[in-house]
């Protein structure tokens, strides 16, 4: 299998995409991987394998990187004699937050043709926004925490009791999300979730509740991860999600009963089938007295939540022959035609 | 001002998406217009302005024109001497259905950095979709008919009486859209919904119910359309609604009283503000015993409702020069630089 990893983007979460895109160099080991780079200025870059180190980047070396251009269903190197296309398979989307989780490659990739691994559209949507989530999760009758909905220019009122937490609407990776226990707390945890989104949304915080993570996609059939349950400090904040990005070995299975185990497998297909069909992803959820609730979902999750999988290569290669195909619309100007003839011009 | 339009698309409203762009040159009078075609195989193509017939694309006469290519924030044509950037200050996205209204349109422009006059991709992807509207709707409070939620592999069972109305979940212009009296019928509409969707969404069907539909947009204030009560036949088939794309003279407003205005008019704002902003779209209400249900959210109206705007040409350029801006993020690899100094490799 010919694998292209994008990577990078106009996003907070740059950084840590490059880290997960390093760490798929050490994940894939009988697949041609090619890497894509998408810069701060949404350009293109094709690099080259043995250039996949994080300081080829922060330092501005990729720059003299082949650039591409998207055009006639593939990526292109231009050259002074005509373009040239990248050959690949399958393309998987490992720009995390805005540009990869937003929409815009599902969007990108979609109207180029190109077979690609990552939440569609509508998924994108629905997932990269926490209250679209909450909708969502609604909808399928799946239970999430209650919820403040906040926009920047409306009254800082908390309508419910402390300690809560408060999230911009739009990122992951705990970026600009902060445990809240008062007023003098809450402004400045406002203020800084502002400086990253328009919206936030407020929860309750339950300390010391239970978290479990489950990864999954589904190929010819249902591929899912074990259940972890991950490490918790008060919550991960950015750097120590950063290392989280370049974890490679498996981890151990949470230590749950079956029926623990079943009601979260079976939450995470509700949430999963159709709408992130060709996407590997994660759901964080919650358990709270034997219920599981939907935290969040992860719809790129860091390195693809490699861990979590005992054959995630084969996985990508089976996803890779399993994606959705697009409808496909023919255009055959029969009203044009019709009314053309009618006005006798036809 | 200096305005693209970008029309046609991989969409079952492609011909219409033509008839709405012929009419922009009859309605754009003081405007520099530059007209950018997208064929079924998502081309782009340079088309100049008096080639804007019908036959030109039906013909595929198109295929002369100047390909483009998008890339450096621009639509290129390229030529043996390197390319050369189409200047213009907005594009004007005109291509109804998928591709223009599903999100991916939204996403090219944000990606490449093209201001654009269209739903962005949050709200395309809201408003496409019939299921994601009600969710919308719901949490803005604002009415809408009950419904049922069908999937292509589900069983076909009612859950409401008929006469109900049948429609694909995610297109417009009444494409696979059916009035069904019995559950004969009914077997028939959803194999024609089918065939254009694998969901459907069903309603009752309210026989003679008040339909009114409001257009409008914010710029550097709220500029809403007339309120019009559109002609009604059991409803539009496409053809008729093929003929209601092309229409460029203003057209009566609805007559209602004051207070049934305002209710229209702060509904639709309800609904527009701020998932809207950046757009020109068209609100179809119902008014059932003086409430206001929404029906359908039309993210990009044939020929952007222009007849219900008194002056549509000024409103463009008024929106053109008041576009929400893109969130700037700067990209400093600061934890790349921290981890490599901390590995002494800084």
């Amino acid at each position: 299998m010919k694998l292209a990893i994008l990577f990078g983007g106009s996003s907070f979460e740059h950084e840590i995409s490059i880290v997960s895109a390093i760490t798929m160099k050490k994940v894939f080991k009988n697949t041609e991987l090619s890497f894509i780079f998408v810069d701060a200025e949404r350009q293109f870059y094709l690099i080259e394998s043995d250039k996949m180190k994080s300081n080829f980047f922060s330092s501005g070396a990729y720059k003299k990187s082949k650039k591409l251009v998207l055009k006639n269903g593939a990526f292109n190197i231009e050259g002074i004699f005509g373009s040239k296309e990248i050959v690949f398979d399958t393309l998987l989307n490992l720009i995390h937050g805005r540009d990869g989780e937003d929409g815009k490659i599902a969007s990108l990739m979609e109207f180029y043709k190109i077979p690609f691994i990552s939440p569609r559209i509508e998924a994108s949507v629905l997932s990269f926004n926490k209250l679209y989530t909450k909708f969502l999760a609604e909808s399928l009758g799946v239970k999430t925490l209650s919820y403040q909905y906040l926009s920047k220019n409306e009254e800082r009122k908390l309508t419910m009791e402390y300690p809560v937490i408060v999230k911009p609407v739009r990122l992951g990776s705990s970026i600009g999300v902060s445990i809240v226990k008062n007023d003098e707390e809450l402004d400045y945890a406002l203020d800084v979730a502002f400086e990253f989104d328009t919206d936030v949304i407020i929860e309750p915080f339950i300390d010391g509740v239970k978290e479990y993570n489950q990864a999954g996609t589904y190929t010819r059939d249902w591929e899912l991860s074990i259940v972890e349950e991950p490490h918790k400090e008060e919550f991960l904040d950015f750097e120590k999600k950063y290392m989280d990005f370049s974890r490679d070995s498996q981890v151990l299975a949470a230590d749950i009963d079956e029926l623990l185990e079943s009601k979260i497998k079976d939450t995470f297909k509700k949430i999963y089938d159709p709408l992130f069909k060709g996407a590997i992803i994660r759901c964080d959820f919650f358990v709270i007295e034997g219920e599981v609730y939907l935290n969040e979902i992860n719809p790129i999750p860091g390195s693809m939540a490699n861990y979590l999988f005992s054959d995630f290569e084969g996985m990508v290669e089976r996803l890779s022959n399993n994606l959705p195909k697009e409808q496909s619309i023919q255009i055959n100007y029969q009203y044009i035609h019709s009314i053309q003839s009618a006005k006798g011009k036809a």
